[in-house]
């Protein structure tokens, strides 16, 4: 079996398509490597690339990526919503097929030794591939953000596991393995923030609620309704269909219904599998042999998620 | 305001009554307590005591309570299945009315000060009385038990905050506040242990489910059925009616129903007004005037309580 992984380039790059084809080309005629989406985000001035494939083409691609990127955006001249420390910001790693979370993070130091020699640009290993409990969660690495990095990187306790000081330019990269996470929005019939927040607190962790949901609420001003927002950080302990049930369940008390929910960027096969388990009233060890058209149509069913086809499932881009 | 607490002391003996009325004696005709319970096991071969009251008759009585628990229980003799290192085992301080969590932890302070000069009996801090993190939690500290607490505390991690080396007859004490813990079982129709463990699982938190939930399966011989036996750490979190309905949610996959729930031991007010407030469709902030008797009846509609009364509820022990 050849060994996958998937990888998600944040770039401090949101406005200029010009600018991020320059620093996707690399993916694209790339042997072994699909580029399955470039997001830009103008306010945040920030791209979000996602590439699947295998480990050798996906490290070659990333490391000549990081190099144009250095080339082509200069932080000092940076301004965008979202927080941010480099031109290329952060490099989620995701085993996906072949590859234990083990070798994962063995890759990602290697990934990250790589684009250190190739640039110069300090290196924070995060996540799964922390070296220290500081460095286990991305926003505690970037406070400060790139005009703080320099007075940071001066105290031992921030030090990078690469580099002495911040690229010029450049800033620095937190690299590491993590699980897929899942991004996952739920469509409520309601217009009151205040009420979707109140669901989003019960269900989430921070909240009392399940372990591995984080939920906020957000208003979808085109069609006046909000949604309850979610990222599942571990789909194999929490399940979609425990944030769509506890969602609908917390929603009751205001009188609220579910009219769908949606899955943003790709999802796991599995992940869908073990929620069609609970509505098909199977054990979470019974072997569900399905297709993906199959599952695709009753996803639609049970969850009833929306804008949904094959091409959201991660296995559809392997063999 | 009187400033109200409640403890939990589990002394190491299950057999003998009369010892035990002794042990309990300073609590009965003392002014500012309520005895509430005294719960005897005997293949534990330990009993739970359950007291209620101002705090300085309470701490009085304690006090009086182990020197007694000394001079009666001999753990050089005792054989249980519980785990336990002492004659008065472990000493929970909860927090009721009048008295915020700080106060109490400094109350517990002073009564493990106080039982150690009386008795000699070496003390450790626990739970949110923890000064180091070893000792958060109590199967940790009470790990090796009476039999292994001499060699224990030699090692310097595990060394008590009072005393050098274990009572001779009476090992050591665990002294600690914590959050009032809410004992919730839900009886399922099904006799499948292996079924309703697996729903369990689903619900608690090692298994990715909610936070504050601590959850197992147990079978209740004379009625072939089985429960989801849990602990709500944090109820002001982790709500009764989240456990209730998550577990209902859970059960919907292998066609078992809920029959009936249970409260072990005492609830506050509170925390039953926090998931009436769910069912009657008012918002976690809103007030519901409600008498004891009147909540007594919702409990049992809404979440089918069963062999549950005023009695159950702290506050009919207040004025």
């Amino acid at each position: 079996m050849k060994q996958i992984i998937e990888i998600v380039p944040n770039f401090s790059e949101g406005k200029s398509k010009a600018i991020m084809e320059e620093v996707i080309a690399p993916f694209k005629g790339l042997g072994g490597t699909k580029l399955l989406n470039l997001e830009m985000d103008a306010s945040y001035n920030r791209s979000v690339v996602t590439v699947i494939g295998e480990v050798d083409s996906v490290v070659k691609g990333i490391v000549e990526s990081a190099e144009i990127a250095v080339r082509l955006i200069d932080m000092r001249e940076h301004k965008g919503e979202h927080p941010r420390m480099g031109a290329l910001d952060v490099l989620p790693i995701i085993p996906i097929q072949g590859i234990s979370e083990e070798e994962c993070i063995e890759l990602s130091y290697e990934i990250g030794e790589a684009i250190f020699k190739k640039t110069g640009i300090p290196i924070y290993f995060y996540a799964l591939s922390r070296k220290r409990p500081q460095c286990e969660n991305l926003p505690d690495i970037r406070k400060g953000e790139f005009e703080g990095l320099a007075e940071k990187m001066q105290d031992p306790f921030w030090r990078a596991d690469y580099g002495d000081v911040p690229h010029q330019s450049a800033g620095a990269i937190a690299v590491g393995c993590r699980k897929p996470l899942i991004a996952y929005n739920i469509d409520t019939d309601s217009p009151s923030k205040k009420k979707v927040l109140r669901i989003a607190r019960r269900v989430r962790f921070s909240g009392g609620g399940y372990r591995y949901i984080q939920a906020g609420a957000a208003k979808l001003m085109d069609r006046n309704i909000c949604q309850v927002t979610m990222n599942l950080t571990d789909y194999t302990k929490t399940a979609l269909y425990q944030a769509y049930e506890a969602v609908k369940m917390e929603a009751c008390r205001y009188g609220i219904e579910i009219t769908a929910s949606e899955i943003v960027g790709l999802v796991p096969k599995d992940c869908l599998l073990s929620s069609l388990r609970y509505y098909l009233n199977k054990d979470d060890d019974e072997n569900l042999d399905l297709k993906l058209e199959e599952i695709v149509e009753l996803v639609k069913k049970y969850l009833k998620f929306r804008d949904f086809s094959v091409e959201k499932i991660i296995e559809y881009y392997l063999d």
